[in-house]
């Protein structure tokens, strides 16, 4: 008999070639199953509510996983960071019904993008924020992000080449709230294309820095063209804050 | 003729030694003066308001030195951050007398010592922040704080062994600031002993989980006992805030 368990795991980006499983680097994925089979013998593989990207962090990405161990459901967790590595930790486990599946029953994601506004790099933030400089406007941020509310053709605002079959996608809220020199992006859909919330953020900054206008929101979300958005910006402001089913 | 620079330096303690040089390992002081170097080619004396620890970060580090380079002093660390390394930037700098030594003549210096609640270790937050569990009490530990303010002998707050010519020191104010999970203790003092606000926050956790009582810090006051207090909490924790003049 085996059991499905839900983990919800937290990591720092930084130590992991992302989420899926590599030939070359420690990924997030393997590092767990790796701890799996070191607590129970099991090589079972562990899906998770989806890929992160190199980079990116995690407070609340929530996996799945099939075990014919005797551990109980609610305390695996605890078990699982006795053998996890540095970086990545479970925060919580638990029993889930064997129709669940961390990726294929995900019904609402959120990811965070953390700015500092700041004329010098500060040793501090760098880790997990990404510096802007120059004057931006909160209250115009807040504004555009309002347009991408709602249900969308997002193909302006996915990494081109991505093989996706639909790029229509529905965000929930997207949240701007600036506190002294940090800023924090969150972003709630149904699910992301390749790069959107990092597409996002970039577009906001250039929308807070008065680069593009909100005509260029509303174009690229008509047109589907990139070009008329801000950069892609880094993997390391970007976290993975929970995911609902 | 040579200018006299004061630059507020910020740092992630992780990548160092601790401030002063040292033979193995790679100090703060040794990264700025080196920078100095490369950018001006003399070798000077950079004089820290004090030493921080390894694994110490700041955010407003204060240090000095003098040059006889023909950089404007208040750009002089724009032109330090291009040849500083990862970890270390310097955030101002300007031209003070000839009297101003950011040892000798600092008043007052506030450190921060941060702490978050978790049964689990959260690796977002294990960087820059010590974990505690259990039942916390924020305002016992406010309630003790109160207590060393003002001037004391801080004896039984320093590491054994350190020696200095008093254990006299004045504190001018403590704050205890919980926010969810997070518990942040800043400390202003006139000076500090070895580990004085890693052995105050230690303390604090104590009272805050009822481990010891406020006539224990009396008690500690009063005799200069050690044991009376809890442990030294982690240097990652702590943060040198800013100091004085």
């Amino acid at each position: 008999m085996s059991t499905r368990i839900k983990l919800t795991l937290s990591y720092d980006g930084t130590s992991f070639c992302g989420w899926q499983k590599q030939k070359n680097g420690v990924s997030v994925q393997g590092a767990v199953e790796d701890a799996i089979f070191a607590l129970t013998g099991e090589r079972v593989s562990v899906i998770g509510s989806g890929r992160t990207d190199a980079g990116v962090h995690a407070k609340g990405q929530v996996a799945s996983f099939d075990t014919g161990a005797n551990i109980p459901p609610d305390k695996f967790y605890k078990a699982l960071n006795t053998v996890l590595p540095d970086g990545v930790k479970a925060l919580s486990s638990e029993k889930v019904s064997d129709d669940f599946n961390a990726n294929r029953t995900a019904k609402r994601k959120t990811y965070e993008y953390s700015l500092y506004i700041s004329d010098v790099e500060e040793p501090l933030k760098e880790r997990y924020m990404t510096r802007v400089y120059g004057d931006i406007d909160e209250l115009k941020m807040r504004s555009a992000a309002k347009i991408l509310e709602g249900e969308h053709d997002f193909k302006a605002f996915s990494a081109t080449g991505s093989s996706v079959k639909t790029t229509v996608r529905k965000v929930y809220g997207i949240d701007v709230c600036q506190s002294g020199e940090d800023i924090k992006i969150s972003v709630c859909g149904n699910g992301f294309l390749y790069n959107m919330v990092r597409i996002i953020a970039g577009a906001l900054v250039k929308i807070g820095k008065g680069e593009i206008t909100e005509s260029d929101i509303l174009k690229a979300l008509k047109t589907g063209d990139r070009t008329l958005l801000g950069e892609t910006l880094p993997a390391k402001g970007l976290c993975l804050l929970s995911v609902e089913y």
